[in-house]
């Protein structure tokens, strides 16, 4: 595997993919997930909109091939490579709000949703426009009938990657997940390439 | 039934809901489904976050008991009465990019969104601050296995409807409607009444 930057446990950055540039994200270790956000780099008001991209796929699970659209719309980006298959995109990032609701934590992390917070500030993002994020190697399972969700360990091994190719360009926040229950209890490391 | 007001076919209104009113929506032909969507009405940066709610309630079909958060984790609203059962929260509302993009309509009407925003305006909310709505009636059903999404008639007959409970002071908007799919091909209005 060609040279990667790292992204260490429990941690977010954030970066500019311009128009038919590709990003590839990397599990190294295996089994851990990668929070996704993005935005129109020109007008951070157009966002990634988990609503409109899976209206438009008519799935929940996207893939090779599937366009991500924005609220306006718009292709944002396209996944040309996915050695996994499974990923979530209904739930919003692990958060402070979320350890304390979900697991009672009196003093909880800031979770993937502080980190991409913290990381897309500086470019003037602020905390109200991260909303349903695309969790990379998430693997949330929905039963049919009762619509009972779970989080599972991801299906992702060592080395599975996903590429996707940007539309237009983005600013893109991305995380090493914080969430305990999303990569079997062991926080771990994301590598991210960015190509040409 | 006591009095409502009626929402006519294909069209929304927005009102304020005070913390402890509660809220009505009837399907008063049944078969009909109504977008609604809420925000803070003290702070409008604060709205309704489908991912953070179908995160803490650990599954996508919401009904009575069930508390909706905002993207900043408070309760905005409780269900306290539901004879239905069934709603989606994990799509956008219709909109003439939908039209176009799904249906390839060339003259798309303007949808649940264009009405959301027309109601939402003059309360200072922007078409890009209209995210994945909870869709009243509507009913999206899930295959597991795939993640394909099937768009349903709705279950609820004349005469059903939902009534929810506010937990803070809330700008609500809520439509009739106007995607041909959602509402088994024959558009409806939509009854909604407030209660002290």
């Amino acid at each position: 595997m060609s040279e990667y930057q790292v992204i260490p446990p429990r941690s977010g950055t954030a970066f500019i993919l311009k128009k038919n540039q590709s990003l590839t994200v990397i599990d190294i270790e295996g089994e851990q997930v990668a929070d996704l956000m993005c935005y129109n780099l020109n007008d951070t008001n157009e966002y990634l909109s988990s609503g409109r991209t899976i209206d438009y796929a008519g799935k929940i699970f996207l893939t090779s091939g599937d366009p991500f659209y924005s609220n306006r719309s718009n292709v944002m980006f396209t996944i040309t490579g996915d050695t996994v298959g499974r990923h979530d995109f209904l739930l919003t990032p692990c958060s402070s709000e979320m350890f304390r609701i979900i697991y009672g934590d009196d003093k909880p992390h800031k979770g993937c949703f502080g980190n991409l917070c913290e990381a897309l500030e500086p470019f003037g993002i602020r905390s109200d426009q991260v909303p349903v994020t695309f969790n990379v190697f998430m693997n949330v399972s929905v039963e049919s009938v009762t619509g009972k969700i779970t989080v599972l360990p991801p299906l992702s091994k060592a080395g599975d990657s996903l590429t996707l190719v940007a539309e237009m360009d983005l600013l893109v926040g991305l995380t090493a997940c914080s969430a305990g229950m999303s990569n079997n209890f062991c926080f771990k490391p994301i590598g991210f390439r960015l190509d040409p």
